[in-house]
Parts: structure tokens; C-alpha cells; sequence
């Protein structure tokens, strides 16, 4: 539906909240709309066959010609991966930090729309103006560099949104995240504040990352005889950093394996993001010179994700890589929920060949815990607190963080994807609810899978189908071939020879029995079929393959 | 193979190494053969509509002869649940505690087995003769009473199998694990130990049920105005006592939901291993009786599973029980591996539904940890190590346990699946192999789904099947009807009327050039319309659907 123009702002998330990954929200005010993020999600569990996940976005085709812009805090595949996908239906210009907008012109680039969208680089303190909005970046940490909270003024106040981030007194990167520029517009006055909730549920203070640079060089000095092999999350270059720094320290080339993590590494290293001594990055072919005790891979795969390269090397169908005795892995990462089955797989597929795995003290957060959340309270004094980020367990853990505050309950807005929030100092409540939702990719499609399709591939998957073809002649409505019997994942045919010989006979004595009733009704022919092999199957093997009678007129 | 008789122990897992579930060891002196558990595993998660996974046992198939009975350790799936299976090929006498037995006993009365199988009961510390092996039960603590260690003497020596266990001083029923004995066994000489490695990687002690006891009274004291609803583990049966204990002090009604969970409890109180005060238990139909300050509901579904009584409740379709708010829901149990994002999901649509949900401290594990494991060490010391239960990092965690413990290098074997490891006081080698797998349970049929079946169905549940049916006239060799195109789990048909359109085309197009060129062979035709079919519906969609052509001839 197309919004009328507002004296009020409101906030919009069409993704992201009740889930992890998808991050997108507008914001409205008058004649202006922008969007902060455009995040891509991974399939769940039960999305068979599908690519990527990506918005809906129909509110924002409805409101086309008020969209100024997309803003983004960080270069993340759950805030920038739905970008070209989105694009493609809504065109605007996109604002980043350098190394943000270097990851999404990769993409632009790989669906061919580099020369089609207005882009700007944006420096951390500096303001851009979209309509009636003010958009200022402000430094923060995370996992990656260049992420930034938005302070977004509009006449109705200002809200700022931390993006994901921690508070990170040593990061490796760059400086601490900007708490005076938090605490400065806290005094003047913040309207609502919308701060990551990933890990509100954590008490205390997320580690800083330097921390890990100090487990690697522990590692790198206790198995100096060793290859090393370092696995994590492709986009953490600021972990690759601190991989290449005790590289350099012990003596050892860095070889970058693994498609994803090459691609943002190149990024970053062309962007100035990553420092790299002279002669340390070796390519994976020059490896055969150097000694084990001479290298450490970087590697993707540390989610036990199963063409991933650590993966592949695991499983000994590495093309350049084969994991022997004597090989340390660590493991640079936790597994996220629902990974961990396939990471103990790899691992105990490494230790099977030989090597040794160590995970822990390898990985801190990206994201802030509770301590890092009531900073970000106590500076800011917002009004209104939206958490973001996170599963509805970690929004409502956020909501009784912001309680603990001393935010009003009636302040606190735990929004649902959709929900339309209006606000300003006088009045905030959800006073609408726009269309939202998940569009899932598959191959070149986008979309046109949906729920019929995905329910047709459960039954396929579980038990198999089976398929009835039969040939009627119209004229006569004899039955002059068929029925023909053909099953896939249903049972092992050579061994069932039986079951499938008696299935034809019910098929057959079906199509006779509704041919000799002169049935012309195909379809109810076609259910009858169904219907008497479904039990007849049943009976036998206790399963549901789909059964799908296919009725031919010659 | 049968094999030869031996005059040394031999000892063979037959599943439950390299994989959590599925335990299940023979041992072999002579003409006896014993098998220790008999376990089932979950189907992994690419074994696409598989109910379950049992053993394969041809060696005891092979040395059926030999065979003089089952003996367990304690009465959970993955130790006892593949027996009505294993029984049906190989039927030998059954030897447990009274719990396990009860709990077995159920099982072979669903498989109508209860008539056909010798059983007996055995008591702590007595001892059974088994041919050439004496085998002696052992009190230990676990997470379900009646937990035993057995005490497996032959000419070579004693070999101790710890089962699962820990050890709990304070247990809630019975007392506790008899490491007296322990120490006994290990002062006569202990040829082998077989110790539980599940926690081997953690540091310290497994805290005691008890201590969970005293979480559940905090929590009812807290919530004194709610309705309380408890999950654990269907066999927990100490758990769901310590809700009763805590029930009764609080004076709540208890209410057991979920069918496997009813089963365990009910055999559970017929044999008196759970105490229920008067009129405490009520039936699902009474709750209605009873204000939500005084009810308690303990339930299966903590592990997320998708047609647990919990899960139905979270997603609003169990038929008695609805959530509301001010409902508080404790998970009494810890993810297991790969259940995480369910478990997540689930507590994500109580919270939705405006209940608590409560998961810190409210669980402990039935497994020791290192320093129990030492313990047993240091009572045992037994001449050679063999670490059983767990995936393969476990058993090297706890590899290198034993290896501090002084066991040298050379007597710590690391077994697979299958390996026969040969040992006395002299000699202990792997020496050979035997037959082992997983065979898959899909409804009524034990093994008939293999490889192939699965790699369809992954293909099926992928990108779905597209059907090419016609007709050939035999004498003729005139396509008379057809080409008919259905595809199911590929594409909204409704939606893609132009590719179907299409593929139509190409599909008559490739029938008929080979009808032109009289081709006979249909395999040939049918790989022809495959191939040119699938270059088609890659180019347009990058998908690979099952494409099956069905060729009758009338």
C-alpha cells in the first residue's frame, strides 16, 4: 500500500527481527524514505533445495518514489546481501564506509549492476542528507572493519542504530568505538535507540579481539614444527589480520584458501584493511616449497559448512591440500545454532587423519554483551528503546536489560517484521502492519518457489514417489498401454520386484474398473489410483511416497 | 566369517565408535560370544525420511552358534533400543538390571517378541555365567536409575565396561556408583578398562542431579502465581522425580505429557523407581480441575523435536495443553549436538506466546567428566585402555586421560567399528576386521533403503522431478500420444505455463528425431530426452530437477 506523507516517523522492519540474518528497515518521514541495510538470510532448515533468502520488499516498491537511499553499517552478508536482488526491483543510491562499500560493489559487480546504481563513500562523523533525513556514521567495533552505528535526525528526533557492534577497547583495526559521539548526542537528546541484541542473553563484556591474537601466538610458539591451519568465518578480517600477524612473528607464509574468504580478503587488502609484510601472503600452488613448519592456511569452513575448503580437506577431497599426522587446526570460530553437528563431523574427520584440533579460547564475539549494552544506555538516554538483532528470546532478554535501565515498559518496543512503529516525544505505538516475509531464492528464481513446492519436495524427500503412467484410447476409452510402474527413493526396485508387480495389478484393476464404468472424468480416475495404491503401499512398507498417476489420451 | 576358536579374548564394537548411539560390543573367548548393549542411533541428518538406524550384525549372524546371550548396562535407545531388531536374526538369552529389563521388555512387547526371548533380572553384584565369561553388574549413577558396570571375566582376564555413568554421591534414587568394588577389581588386576568418554573433554566434575533438585525449588518458590511446565528427556526418570519432590513441597498437581515419555514413567513407577506422593499425579483430563498456581506439566519436546508434546504446545496445536501468558517453561536439558536452532526455534514461540522460558542451571549431564574419569583410573588401573561411548574426539580426549593416568602409549587403543581387538596379559593387537554399518529403519523395512535410494531422494528433495510420459505405437513406431509433462518440487506450474510449454516442445522434438531415425533402443530415446531436457532447465532456472521419462509402448 502506498503511505500517505507523515508529519511523524516511522519505522519500519521489513526483516531481521524474530530472525537471524535478513536485516532491513525503513524509515518514513513525509515524502522520504530511506533504508538502513539490506541483508540476505540462510535458508532454514526446511526451505529444501534453496539458495539464499532475501525480503520481501513490496512496501518498498509501493513506496518507490519516496526512497532516497539505502545506508548501511557494515559489510556483512545478513545487512548487504540482498542488495542486488533488491536493486533490481527498487533503485536508489547506496551510502557506506570504505570497506563496506568495496564488499557490495563485489556484488553489484556479479550481477552486472555496478554501471546502474549511484553509490558514495562515507566517512565516520560525517552527515549525509536524504530528504528530510540527516544520516550521520559513527564509529563502532565488530568483526569487521569500517562498521558504523547511524544517528538518523528527522524532524520528529533523532535515532540512532548501532548496527551490530561490541565495545572494543584494543580492537585490532582501527580505533574504539566513538562513546563520545554516543554520549554527545545522548545529551542533546535521542528519540529511540535500536542496539544489537545478539548477545543480550550474555552477561558481562565480550573479549576484545586482540585477546585472540595472543592464543595464536601461544599456538604458533608451542607447535613450531607443525602446519598450521587456521579456520574461520570468511568475512572476520580482522582474525586473518592477527593469523598474518603471528605469521610474521613465527616466520611462517600465509596461504588464503577458500573462495569467499579470497574475495573479501582481496577486498580488504586493496581497500588498505589488512597489512601484510612484504613476501608473507603465498599463493596455495608455492606451498610445495615451504616446509610444514613454514606455513599456516587461512581457511573458510570453520562452520563445518560442506563445500567449504576446511571441509573438503577433512573429507580428503582437497585438490591442493591433504590433511597428514602432525597438522594443528584450529578452529577460529563457535559454531552458530545448528552448525554444530557438521563441525564435530569435520573435526572428527581431521583428528581421524592424523591431526590435532584445537577450539578453544579461538574466537570472541563480534557482537556486545549485557555490560556493553547498559554502556550503550547510559550514554545514549534514549527515550525509546527497539532492540534489534536477534531471535525474539534475545529481543526479549534486551527489553529486560533497557527495563533494568530505567526505560519505561511502555517505552520498550519489541517490533515484529512488518509492524509499523510511529514516534516522536509526544507518541509512539505500532499503529499499522505492511506486508513482509521471506523470498526464496533458487538458482536464477526468485520467489517462484513457494510453499506448494517446497511441500511437494518433503514428500519427495521422505518417502520417495511412485508413478503410474497409463495410455487411454479416446475413441474407444480402451486401455492400450499401461499401466507402467515407476518409482524413485521409494524402495530399491531390483529387490521389491514383488511389491511393484502387485502395485501394477492394483493400478490396472483400478483403471479397468473405472474405464469399464465409462469414468471420462480423468481426474477422479486419477484419485482412485491414488488412493488404493497409497493404501496398498502403506500396508506393505508403512510409507507415503507421493503417488502420481499420469493418464495419457491417445 | 565364522571364526576359529580362540584362546584369547577378542573384543569387537559392532557400532557405537566414531558416533554417538548405537553401542553395541561383542566379546568372544572359545566357543562364547557375549554382546554387550544393543543400541540404535538417530538417522544422521542426510539420511532423508529414515525413522532410525540399528546395526549391522553379520558377524553375530555368522557366529549365531556361539552366541550365549545379551547383557546391558543401562535402558536407553542408544543402548537397548535396537533389540527387538537384532532378536529377530540372532535370539539369545537377555541379561539386565530390573529397570532396564522393564524398559526392554517393554520394546519386545511392541514387536510381539515378549514370548519368544529368555530373560533375566539381575541384581547389583551378582554374577551370571555366560559360557567361557563370567559377568558381574556394578551400581554406577547415570541419568536413568539401575545403571551397571559390568565386570566381564574369561581365562585372558577382567575387562570393566563402565557403560554410561558418572559419579554422584548425593543420587536421587538408590545409592551411590560402588567404587569400592571399583577398587576391589583393581587390586586383583584389571585386565582392560572400557570407560564412557562423552565428557572427556571437559574439565572437573559432573555436578549431582541433586543439585537440580534445589534449582526446581527456587524456581516453583519464584512462580508461585503460574502455571509451571517442565521438559527433559523422556528417560530422565530422576528428573521427573525431582519435579514430583518439588511439586509436593509446593503442593502442585503433576501432569506427565508426551507418549514416550508416559512409557518410561509408567514402567518407571510399576517397578517403584519413582515415588509419587498421594494424589499428586493427574491425568491430562483433570488439569482443567485445578488452578494454574497448582499445576505442573512435565513434558518431552526439550530437544526441539518437531512432534514432541512441547513443540505442539509452542506451535499452538496440542490438543490439551494451550500457552498463555505468565507461563513458565523450563528446559531441564541441554541441547544435544545439532538440535540447537530447533530448540531455539521452539522456545522463540513460547516466549511469542507470552511465556518465560527458563534454561540456566536447570540441567546436568549423566556423563563424567575428566576428573571422574581419572577417579575410575586410579581405582581400576587397568593394564590397557579402551575408550568407548563417543564421537572420535572424545575418545582421543580421553585417549590422552588415560595416557596422564599412566597408561603407556602402546596399551591405549583408539577402536573403530568393527576392529577385533585381540588382547591378554602378553598380547593386545588389532588383528582383524569385521563386517559393521548402519542399516536404516524405514517404516516396516529393516535395510531395504540404501544408497541409491537415498541419493534419490536428496535429488527429490533438491529441486524436485520432472515426468516426460508418451506413447509409442509397437508396430508402427508412431508416437501416438504424449509427450505429457508433470513436474512436482520443481516449479509453481501455474506460474511457469511457458517452460513447461516448452519443455513440451523440446521433448517432442527429441522423441520424434528418434523415432524419425527408427531408433529402437528406449534407453537410448529416454537419455536423449533427458539429456536435451536438463541442458534446457538448467540454462533457464540453474536447477537440477530428476528428469524421468516414461516410455510405454501400446
Amino acid at each position: 500500500m502506498k503511505t500517505e506523507n507523515r508529519t511523524r516517523l516511522r519505522i519500519i522492519p521489513l526483516g531481521g527481527l524474530e530472525q537471524i540474518g535478513m536485516n532491513i528497515t525503513a524509515f518514513e518521514y513525509g515524502e522520504s524514505v530511506i533504508i538502513v541495510d539490506c541483508g540476505m538470510a540462510f535458508p532454514a532448515d526446511d526451505m529444501l533445495g534453496i539458495d539464499l533468502v532475501v525480503p520481501d520488499i513490496t512496501y518498498l516498491k509501493d513506496n518507490a518514489d519516496k526512497i532516497k537511499g539505502f545506508v548501511f553499517t557494515h559489510g556483512h552478508e545478513d545487512h548487504i546481501g540482498a542488495t542486488p536482488y533488491v536493486l533490481k526491483a527498487v533503485n536508489a543510491p547506496l551510502y557506506a564506509t570504505r570497506l563496506t562499500m568495496g564488499l557490495i560493489e563485489h556484488k553489484l559487480e556479479e550481477h552486472s549492476l555496478l554501471n546502474n546504481v549511484r553509490r558514495k563513500t562515507v566517512k565516520y562523523g560525517q552527515t549525509i542528507n536524504l530528504g528530510d533525513f540527516k544520516i550521520e556514521f559513527i564509529r563502532t567495533n565488530h568483526s569487521i572493519q569500517d562498521a558504523a552505528a547511524l544517528a538518523i535526525t528527522c524532524p520528529s528526533g533523532t535515532v540512532i542504530h548501532t548496527g551490530d557492534f561490541k565495545v572494543d577497547y584494543t580492537p585490532v583495526f582501527g580505533d574504539v568505538i566513538d562513546l563520545g559521539r554516543f554520549a554527545e548526542l545522548g545529551k542533546k537528546g535521542v528519540l529511540a535507540l535500536m542496539c544489537d541484541s545478539t548477545n543480550a542473553e550474555r552477561e558481562g563484556f565480550t573479549s576484545s579481539e586482540k585477546t585472540i591474537g595472543k592464543t595464536f601466538d601461544k599456538i604458533f610458539a608451542e607447535n613450531s614444527t607443525n602446519r598450521l591451519i587456521v579456520a574461520t568465518f570468511a568475512s572476520n578480517v580482522d582474525r586473518v589480520q592477527q593469523v598474518i600477524n603471528s605469521a610474521s612473528k613465527f616466520d611462517r607464509k600465509v596461504v588464503v584458501e577458500g573462495r569467499s574468504m579470497v574475495n573479501v580478503i582481496e577486498t580488504a587488502i586493496e581497500l588498505g584493511y589488512v597489512k601484510i609484510p612484504e613476501n608473507t601472503l603465498i599463493s596455495i600452488d608455492q606451498m610445495k616449497n615451504y616446509p610444514d613448519e613454514q606455513l599456516v592456511i587461512v581457511t573458510t569452513g570453520s562452520q563445518g559448512e560442506s563445500m567449504a575448503a576446511l571441509s573438503r580437506m577433512a573429507a580428503g577431497i582437497h585438490k591442493k591440500v591433504d590433511i597428514k599426522t602432525g597438522d594443528v587446526i584450529v578452529f577460529s570460530s563457535n559454531p552458530i545454532p545448528g552448525n554444530e553437528k557438521a563441525v564435530s563431523k569435520v573435526m572428527n574427520e581431521l583428528i581421524g587423519l592424523g591431526a590435532e584440533v584445537i577450539f578453544q579460547d579461538t574466537h570472541v564475539s563480534g557482537h556486545a554483551r549485557q555490560e556493553e549494552i547498559k554502556l550503550i544506555y547510559s550514554l545514549v538516554k534514549p527515550k525509546y528503546a527497539i532492540p534489534v538483532h536477534g531471535e525474539y528470546r534475545h529481543l526479549l532478554a534486551h527489553a529486560k536489560l533497557a527495563s533494568e535501565m530505567g526505560i519505561p515498559k511502555e517505552d520498550i518496543f519489541i517490533l515484529r517484521s512488518g509492524d509499523v512503529l510511529e514516534l516522536d516525544q509526544e507518541f509512539a505505538s505500532v499503529v499499522d502492519q505492511v506486508q513482509t516475509g521471506a523470498v526464496m531464492v533458487d538458482g536464477l528464481g526468485i520467489g517462484d518457489v513457494g510453499n506448494v513446492v517446497i511441500k511437494d519436495r518433503h514428500k519427495l524427500s521422505e518417502d520417495g514417489i511412485i508413478i503410474v503412467a497409463l495410455t487411454i484410447e479416446s475413441g474407444s476409452g480402451m486401455l492400450i498401454a499401461g499401466p507402467e510402474i515407476v518409482s524413485r527413493g521409494f524402495v530399491y526396485v531390483r529387490e521389491s520386484e514383488d511389491l511393484i508387480e502387485q502395485a501394477k495389478a492394483i493400478a490396472l484393476e483400478a483403471a479397468e474398473q473405472n474405464l469399464n464404468r465409462k469414468v471420462k472424468d480423468w481426474n477422479k480416475m486419477r484419485n482412485d489410483i491414488k488412493d488404493r495404491l497409497g493404501g496398498f503401499v502403506w500396508k506393505q512398507t508403512q510409507r507415503r511416497p507421493m503417488i502420481l498417476p499420469v493418464i495419457m489420451e491417445a
